[in-house]
């Protein structure tokens, strides 16, 4: 089969692979019908993450099982399935309290790269969702999106306690960023203010229910946010970049009392702990536990109540991958669709 | 009045100070019963933390009410009173919230000095509760207890989640940490693991409610707690330290998804990013709005369902507050109450 492969930073090229087998009996295989490029991705392709190439690339992804193992019981070849960038059984104690994340079995499923024609699926059961049908193909991009940085954001959301009654600030218009807007509003927010300054970001962040753009970043970002909310700060806050001046603004724009909800995975970044302390927030985040909201967001996708596969502005074939990263990396897209 | 002075790290004074009057209409001024010395109290006396001398000391105090500004309508003259270390208006929206050490009003105590035979309460109806009736002697550790460490604690166990199905741990086995183990067990948790090396500490947390005594500390005493706990870690951890090891203890000891709730003031602490992403748990602390919990302890202390007055292990006469600090510096003495 065919896949994305990184050589080194920079260097990305489309190769034969061997195809997926099974091979615990938990297992699964499935045709993919359509993946995607994760900012997570420009870590190591930018040089930040070091890069043991050549690495298989890639943890987002649906498509269609072709072969289950003989303990697979819950998911059948034919199921149209989406699944999320851990792999997890879905039943020991840190997943039942919805850290599926942090499964004591979880299997990394950029080790595996989804970023390709086929891949095996670990502990299937646990980890695929099957969509119910077989879904239009029209929503295959938002259900794509469910796969990571909708699932992502939508917990950064929870993370941050967004709902009725509350101001949430966004820190990241970057996909995630712009799916914890659209996560904010359906949690029924009273009001969700999108940090951004670029147009085409702040148009979408309006479209998935925004109710306000600040351009302002870092010291004049949070004193906007102080403004908008009687000088307190926002009750909830999700971080979505990753850096020290975003976690800092982040946790600056929150209230005391209120919760910061962070998903940049943090790089190089630093808290200290007496301006932690005084802040007075809660902290909450890490890898999103995607499966815990599997469920819920396919049937708000497949419904037609969300539509969050508008993130995806730009759609290449497998075969350029290649442009597709280059183009995230120079911002030209948000985020890119890799047809199969 | 005569009041203790701190004029430089490890010289304390006790000396004549001008009597407090009312400045502001919510001001009531007080006859302190019984006021203590505070581990944090001891940041300067090392001198760890710079001082401004000469400095008042103190911050907790338990008395009656001698005097109230025009403004002050719920609290009266002759009322026998506990507030805590930030005086605050309660009634404000970050008050409302239950975070009256961060009301947009509050004046530290700490400013005033409640180590003294009087002292000025601002914002009494927001700051003091008063206990009913007068209040047998007997019960004034414990009230006074209630001013700061037991309160603290007891949001340290809040902010941990303590509570039925959940194990605890508490990191530190000061005045805080112990009544942090009071607090978990009070609020229902199904075990509680107390970090302790001292015999005496030990059955004072045994006696508080703690099922365990784990002595091992950093990464000895993680492998510990994650030996009791299947391999998984707390669901609750109460940091009640505020150093670098007791934080990195205390996120570790915690599971994924679990709670942190950290009280210690943190000195030269620094929090790598890319682990406690990594560690998935919500850590929640800061200055312990004590106020929100004094109604309930105030009502526990006087049913006598609680005597978390234990923790005073050294009584002494204000004039020989500066023994006081000598023997908690040299950990002689847990914690030290001043007679006034």
């Amino acid at each position: 089969m065919r896949g994305v492969i990184m050589y080194a930073p920079g260097d990305i090229r489309v190769e034969d692979r061997p195809d997926p087998e099974i091979v615990e009996p938990t297992d699964a295989v499935i045709r993919i019908a359509a993946t995607c490029i994760c900012g997570s991705d420009l870590w190591p392709y930018r040089g930040v993450e070091p890069v043991e190439g050549p690495a298989p690339m890639g943890h987002e992804y649906i498509g269609v099982v072709e072969e289950v193992g003989p303990e697979v019981a819950d998911i059948a070849v034919g199921d149209f399935v989406v699944g999320s960038f851990f792999a997890s059984d879905n039943t020991c104690e840190i997943c039942r309290a919805g850290y599926q994340s942090r499964c004591v079995h979880n299997v990394p499923m950029g080790s595996i790269g989804t970023q390709a024609e086929r891949a095996r699926i670990p502990l299937a059961d646990g980890t695929l969702v099957a969509v119910p049908g077989s879904p239009d193909p029209a929503l295959y991009p938002s259900l794509l999106a469910a796969s990571d940085v909708l699932g992502t954001g939508w917990f950064a959301a929870v993370a941050a306690e967004a709902g009725p009654g509350k101001t949430v600030v966004v820190v990241g218009d970057g996909a995630v960023g712009l799916h914890a807007v659209l996560a904010a509003k359906q949690l029924g927010a009273d009001r969700v203010i999108a940090m951004s300054r670029h147009a085409d970001r702040q148009a979408l962040a309006l479209e998935f229910g925004a109710d306000e753009i600040v351009e302002e970043r870092g010291k004049a970002g949070v004193a906007r946010i102080k403004e908008l909310t009687d000088g307190l700060g926002a009750h909830s806050v999700v971080e979505a970049v990753g850096t020290q001046e975003s976690m800092t603004q982040a946790i600056r724009a929150a209230r005391p009392g209120g919760h910061v909800g962070y998903v940049g995975v943090a790089h190089g970044v630093e808290l200290d702990g007496m301006r932690l302390f005084f802040s007075t927030v809660h902290l909450h985040g890490g890898p999103a536990p995607v499966r815990r909201f599997l469920p819920e967001l396919i049937d708000l996708i497949v419904r037609g109540d969300i539509d969050p596969g508008e993130v995806f502005d730009l759609t290449l074939p497998l075969e350029r991958a290649a442009e597709g990263y280059r183009a995230m990396d120079e911002r030209r897209a948000t985020k890119v669709l890799l047809t199969v």
